[in-house]
């Protein structure tokens, strides 16, 4: 910290994203990618004479690739904002919807960006616990009294709120923006995205990172009325116009196109998914119900924390996070079959067992 | 605009980026990118084998691209942060380093965004005047009691402060940062790098998006003594870890091993520039001395808006600023020799002549 930094952020501690080592390689089940490589329409859509056009600037308005995804969702291009990754779309809405009279609301147990973005926006958080079970409560957030961030399914957890919870908390909140981060979405929650047209006060993202197996493109959406999308474009051209890169863009609208090849990824990684569950619960684990891309589990055997230990000296990575509701846990991203038997392998290892 | 948006935002203008009309095709001479492509080796960087892994995320600490860039100029890795484009970088320096006690100092001709930054941010603008000929007073810097932001060369006049004038505001400042936007640079005037390891309240930041050919990338990078590349990290950090894409990065480390073909382009844009400006004077327009890649000219007949008018209607597009200082001019983007031809052909049409 330099002695000029603005004194408002003393103290404040950023995100931490999940390690990437460069020391050697490991079997990466910690940062919820995708193991599978994009699409054949997302490779020859990139190609040389795109690259080298790269001296001109990108459409500032994103245009064509607005309205590629939000006609493939039932939507209108006034619906949607592209952002570089979800995470530039939070950003917006923390700064946009918070202030000092609205504090932001969302889970104890959650993504742990959105403490970030109310710290760094300089507002309050009203943070409402998990039940005992580690499950939102829709009925807690009636009334909330601030804009309402939910990730759904919620991440680390996995867990989802059905519809019908995500709308009530909606309905409760009449006066209010309500935020559904449907990053995970694609493997097993119900999407908020048919609500759109019904309330005026719900913003649903999407990231093409986790079921679009583009996370080193940077593409996230979100998606609303078009009165809360004015106010998410005013964030973006007051901030960084040209946000969205030519060759992301690109990317982003041929995935949209490639929806038979994503859904069979989808399909692999749930199968895979519920491989691993019943692998884990047979070394006597917990593991919660998941509707994402990732378990999340408690060995049977030491901490958490020792258990990642372990799995990363013997070559696999998953994410130990230190909260103490959780710190018993470890959260495992969903590889190939091929990687969750090493990841296996290595707990079986660990275990003492030979099998 | 939402009855949901905070109200300090109320009746916020965001920037507008020049304009990128998908009309028809223009000879466009309006966003001041290159008229060249990006280099054999940014071409040969962005390869298949590498969009096939655009399903990992990039690494945060963008640290392969961060040694090269840092290391051609003479600095280490702790001296440099990148970008998503460099206004990404500088609204992190709005925000680190201006607030209630604060403001922003910078020009009342100079680049659009610093204002709107100021707004978005919600912090006081001290808006120092240019003298008569549009050239900024360095002496009027000395205790700005603020935050500094100085393009240099200006945008839209194309003026450059001598690297003396730097210094002495630097040192004039010695309680507040001075950032020093170098966007245009390359094209001919003396960059503050070097005084880097002098003063620990200067950042200096550049762009791939003009001498480096890749507007469409979005690549920038902000330079300083490391407490400060904290500071910026820190924002950077609480906003969207995961800022550079993957191929992006490919492409800023490709770009940095091809100086010589850059060298090259930057040489063929300052010769079409005095050539141009020799015609402009040719046909009694004032042009102000550039050392960007642009120029700032006066027409010799009508009003800068009807020039700009005059020539989009002949497809050729460049940018009119409606300030009332500068609305004679028109700010025209150096392109290849042929384009400038399209140019000078559109304004002798206009004027009447058939050469």
């Amino acid at each position: 910290m330099s002695s000029f930094l603005s004194g408002r952020f003393s103290g404040i501690e950023a995100y931490v994203p999940g390690e990437q080592p460069q020391d050697r390689s490991y079997v990466k089940l910690n940062t919820n990618e995708s193991p599978y490589p994009p699409s054949p329409g997302v490779l020859a859509a990139i190609n040389s004479a795109e690259v080298a056009r790269l001296n001109l600037y990108p459409d500032p308005d994103t245009r064509s690739a607005a309205l590629a995804i939000s006609g493939a969702l039932g939507l209108g291009p006034e619906n949607i904002i592209l952002g570089n990754g979800s995470d530039e779309l939070l950003a917006f809405a923390f700064q946009a919807f918070c202030d000092a009279k609205t504090p932001a609301v969302y889970a104890d147990i959650t993504y742990g960006f959105y403490s970030v973005y109310a710290r760094i926006n300089c507002v309050e958080s009203r943070v409402l616990p998990l039940d005992d079970t580690l499950r939102l409560v829709p009925s807690d957030y009636y009334g909330a009294g601030g804009t309402v961030f939910i990730a759904n399914p919620n991440s680390p957890t996995g867990r989802a709120v059905p519809l019908a919870g995500i709308e009530a908390i909606i309905r409760g909140n009449p006066g209010n923006v309500v935020v559904v981060d449907e990053a995970y979405a694609a493997f097993g929650a119900e999407s908020a995205v048919p609500l759109i047209a019904k309330y005026d006060n719900l913003i649903v993202v999407h990231t093409m990172s986790k079921s679009k197996n583009l996370a080193g493109a940077r593409v996230g959406y979100a998606m609303a009325r078009s009165e809360l999308i004015a106010d998410l474009n005013t964030m973006k051209f007051s901030f960084n116009p040209y946000n969205m890169n030519r060759l992301s863009l690109l990317a982003a609208e041929a995935a949209i196109n490639d929806s038979d090849y994503y859904e069979e990824c989808v399909a692999k990684i749930v199968s895979s998914r519920e491989r691993a569950v019943l692998a884990l619960y047979g070394r006597m684990f917990d593991v919660l119900p998941s509707r994402a891309n990732f378990l999340f589990a408690k060995p049977s055997f030491g901490s958490g924390r020792d258990y990642y230990l372990g799995l990363k000296e013997r070559g696999v990575l998953v994410r130990h996070l230190p909260q103490e509701r959780i710190k018993d846990y470890v959260r495992i991203t969903i590889g190939t079959d091929e990687q969750m038997d090493a990841l296996l392998a290595a707990t079986d290892d660990m275990m003492g067992k030979n099998r």
